[in-house]
């Protein structure tokens, strides 16, 4: 069954708005590679999957960025529902 | 100076889907009305705004929803620089 | 290199306070047979530990909850320092 | 009627651990003058008010870290109840 999971990357040691988006946009690399669908906002981006893919691309993402960056704070939010969750659902009467 | 501000609404005492949605309609109805800029996300909407029409806007969903919810969190992130946060320069590219 | 991962579990589906909170225990008890080391605090748990051990936990708690909760939301903010990151560098002062 | 409201400060632009932690220790030394009653966690502080007081405690602390820091995430969760809610309801059992 299909979830969402918000995911946002915070930088705690980076030199400029630059480097932060930098890492940011590594992460989301790694988001777009994965295949899932996503929907990349301004302070987070939203993957939908089962929630084992989810939990890999989480692991992806921390090898990723680990070496990129002395400390860091990765947020995660499952949105979990028994008959599934799914971002149109969620957004579609906005867009 | 403006910032950014994502707001995500969790009503947690909701007996169905649509009226998760419901309340999470009627807080984005608040933003809506608030003449700010935003943008709905599947999980939170951003607003763009100096910080102290964000915390008025707060106020404002604070007041909307405790009357329709018994038990609700409210998030709220500010996105903080001295130079000023908006919504184009963290998702332009991916737009 | 252990870090740290808090952990908040919001139900959106709950009839009362104190199925909220029983299924929060519920939670709390999954991390407390873990064997790792945690702290729970009024709004998330804070737990230390390899981030495999982390993500495998993440994963217990989501197949222990989901059969209990029709729809919900699990936050997890992993803090993630090469040099490691644990409960008592963060906290130590302020005990 | 008192509600509580978990803040978690995330500087994105810190030199090191040190600048991290001196950060987030002068945001909880605006909230320890507030007169209010909070209770410090691993990443985040939770602390027991009206909204309104709440409200200006924010305020508070975006004016104290915002000249000592180029960019940071101020991160807020207001969990809001009719009948209110406190910090011992939900931790007690567990202290």
């Amino acid at each position: 069954m299909k979830i969402t999971c918000s995911i946002r990357l915070l930088p705690l040691k980076a030199e400029s708005k630059d480097q932060i988006y930098g890492l940011v946009d590594e992460a989301i690399g790694v988001i777009a590679n994965s295949g899932l669908k996503y929907l990349v906002g301004p302070s987070e981006t939203t993957v939908e999957g089962e929630f084992s893919q989810l939990l890999k691309l989480i692991e992806e993402i921390y090898k990723k960025i680990t070496p990129l960056c002395d400390r860091y704070v990765l947020e995660v939010a499952f949105d979990c529902a028994k008959s599934g969750v799914n971002i149109d659902e969620k957004i579609a009467k906005y867009r």
